[in-house]
């Protein structure tokens, strides 16, 4: 098929007539589809239903430190909680705080934290004229939604194939005391599904921040969430390098078990320096006497070891790949050769991330919705829930059946050729 | 024998010496016991260990609301749990919201929400020079660790016999607009024991604060928690009150499990006004996705409803009441004709309140930790952790065993007559 661009009037009349005709088929066909947020499939949870047969009314809820799990205690997290964490997170348990069934709870109480405390002695950021964090663009809404809750200034950084535009967050992080943070997801990007380089990681570490309380908020939420295990992606340990180069505390990094387990039902945790630690435990024991520990020991007599994780990790793959690999198909067959679209077709991860022409996002999200199917709002994925070329979408397509994913995603090329003939057409008004 | 005030010179003089030797003896005989915290004995661990069954590979995980409760979803927690912990917390369903393991955990979330962002639109506490908190005195320490982490400005309320001295509530909150919130625990209160009179509770509801985002934190921690299951102490719903009064928002009031199933991995609530929990929500949203609702799920099916709950709290107050009467029938028998004490015998809860002579509890507590036995920190229960009179201790007798308790009962009246017998010998000088 021609590209759209080398397409005359009346051979994009022709296609515009067809495709509504499509259109109004799938709309008549009463869809009721989600594919809006990154969550697991029935088939993925049942991978841990094991996990809830190893604690029952004869287990041993003893921890290894002697602590029985059932009662009070432990702020931090059973040793064997930390262990497994660390493994899992490429650092040492030392380094590790369990919290609750959330990593995204925990980033809110550490801008919370920062904004009403400080970080680490330093001014309370409520007490500041101007706080600012960067946010690397296409990216995850959730953490947007916490840094304009705090009232924190955003800016966008673009996400380059290779991580963050680099050379500006050094210009921001190294001159801007404003600049306390930068949200970043360093593998399988929430959603671009891009890996940080090794020189990219390198830089992070390398930054010499104008702020003393500047943090990198490290979202390592797909570290092990690979596509295909034959195919894996590492990159090097932050915590590591920033410590090298003189900087141990500048990085909180976060992982969870959200998409191993059960999802909101898992186990999270922080990993980062001692120092830091510290300064994070003394406001965590006003705030808490201790987290679930037998939710800890239940993921621990489980899981047991990284080794394990990786093993449970490929089943999940298992499910996951196939329909990654619909989505793919089905893009490149209908709109492969027709030079209107890019998108992202990543090793890991939860989402694939789709340009339109600009112009055109708000418009696709909504005719998919008149039709049925609901997916992330266009802009979400932006601070302000604002894409400055409203040319960006997420598809996620874990949660759906494969028969309904190819139905959704095959509307959605509909949707975007239509929207796109039809904006050719008026420009050529 | 005699009261200590009727002695003579000699007669003190002999009693300090014979004590001194009791108290060498219990020195080295080697104890290492901590009366310290309210937590449960293993022995109340074991009544709930049917709750562990309940949810297991082959259970049926959806909730009544059609929910996978192992997914994302239910922010506000499920329906059964709101029923369930409604119930248990004397309201309605629609009025509760479902958090994680620790009510504490919602106490501070409330007053970092309300120094971040003010209470439905009010200035955040954060904007303003001064935020008191009124403190029923003696209470407890983790409510005053929090205000204390605010910069809240602490203000003492005396305990009287019936409540917290309501004059002198009326007065602070009725004038002052920095008056913010009060710390109540209406029943069976931490550490006194006490039970708020009706009139009591209905002048809290008919309060008329000067603030408008004045809150009352009713921590209703021991609302089941009677210690004979004949002799129940029911007080009026607050909620309702205040409702009927016309201040539908003025409380926040508090609920957990963590001292009916496990401590620390249980589930707590919030229950609060229409307008209240659409506030927190609005908040709450930006902070997680939901709370582990396997676990309010694996709660519901084990206690089903406040009857099973009641049933269960029985079985605690059988395990309970004994170590209250231990202590009662040593402290009666050792210091009961002495009048150089006075002591709470609370009908629920968790804590023995206990005053010595001005000035020297301190120095019984630190004379206890000599001989190898931990009590919670004199001036623990008053806010900035001074008791102005430096009288009060506080007697946990849950966790010991009845022959550690019976020991460290004993070796605690001792100490206090060694310390009054002492006091009494100075001040003769």
């Amino acid at each position: 098929m021609k590209k759209y661009s080398e397409m005359t009037r009346e051979e994009l009349l022709a296609e515009k007539q067809q495709l509504k005709k499509q259109y109004e088929a799938y709309q008549n066909s009463g869809f009721h589809l989600n594919i809006s947020r990154g969550i697991p499939s029935e088939a993925q949870l049942e991978l841990s239903m094991g996990m809830m047969d190893v604690l029952h009314s004869e287990a041993d809820y003893l921890s290894e430190n002697g602590q029985d799990t059932r009662n009070y205690g432990s702020l931090t997290g059973l040793p064997e909680a930390k262990a497994l964490m660390a493994e899992v997170m490429e650092t040492r348990p030392e380094n590790v705080i369990i919290f609750c069934d959330s990593s995204l709870n925990i980033m809110y109480d550490l801008v919370s934290k920062s904004y009403t405390h400080g970080v680490m002695g330093s001014t309370p950021w409520c007490r500041l004229d101007k706080v600012k964090f960067l946010c690397v663009v296409p990216g995850y809404d959730r953490h947007f939604a916490i840094t304009e809750h705090f009232g924190i200034e955003m800016v966008s950084i673009p996400m380059l194939a290779d991580g963050p535009d680099m050379d500006l967050v050094e210009k921001y992080v190294n001159n801007d005391s404003s600049v306390k943070g930068i949200w970043c997801v360093p593998k399988y990007s929430n959603p671009t599904g891009t890996v940080y380089s090794d020189e990219v990681v390198e830089r992070f570490a390398r930054l010499t921040p104008a702020a003393e309380d500047f943090r990198i908020y490290w979202d390592n939420a797909y570290n092990v969430h690979h596509l295909d295990f034959n195919h894996m992606h590492v990159i090097p340990e932050i915590l590591t390098l920033c410590k090298e180069h003189g900087r141990p505390d500048m990085v909180y990094k976060f992982g969870s078990f959200s998409k191993i387990s059960f999802s909101g039902s898992s186990i999270a945790a922080l990993a980062t320096s001692p120092a830091n630690i510290a300064d994070v435990t003394a406001q965590m024991k006003i705030q808490t006497i201790g987290h679930n520990k037998i939710n800890q020991l239940r993921h621990v007599r489980f899981f047991k070891n990284a080794q394990y994780v990786m093993m449970h990790m490929a089943k999940h793959a298992a499910i996951l790949k196939p329909k990654f690999d619909l989505v793919q198909m089905i893009l490149h067959r209908e709109l492969g050769d027709l030079g209107i679209a890019e998108w992202s077709d990543p090793d890991g991860g939860y989402f694939v991330s789709f340009n339109t022409q600009p112009g055109l996002a708000k418009k696709v999200v909504g005719m998919m919705k008149d039709a049925g199917v609901v997916m992330t709002g266009a802009g979400a994925t932006f601070p302000y829930g604002i894409d400055p070329e409203d040319r960006n979408i997420r598809i996620a397509p874990s949660y759906a059946t494969p028969s309904d994913l190819d139905s959704a995603i095959n509307l959605f090329t509909v949707c975007v050729r239509l929207a796109t003939a039809e904006k050719l057409l008026e420009d050529m008004n």
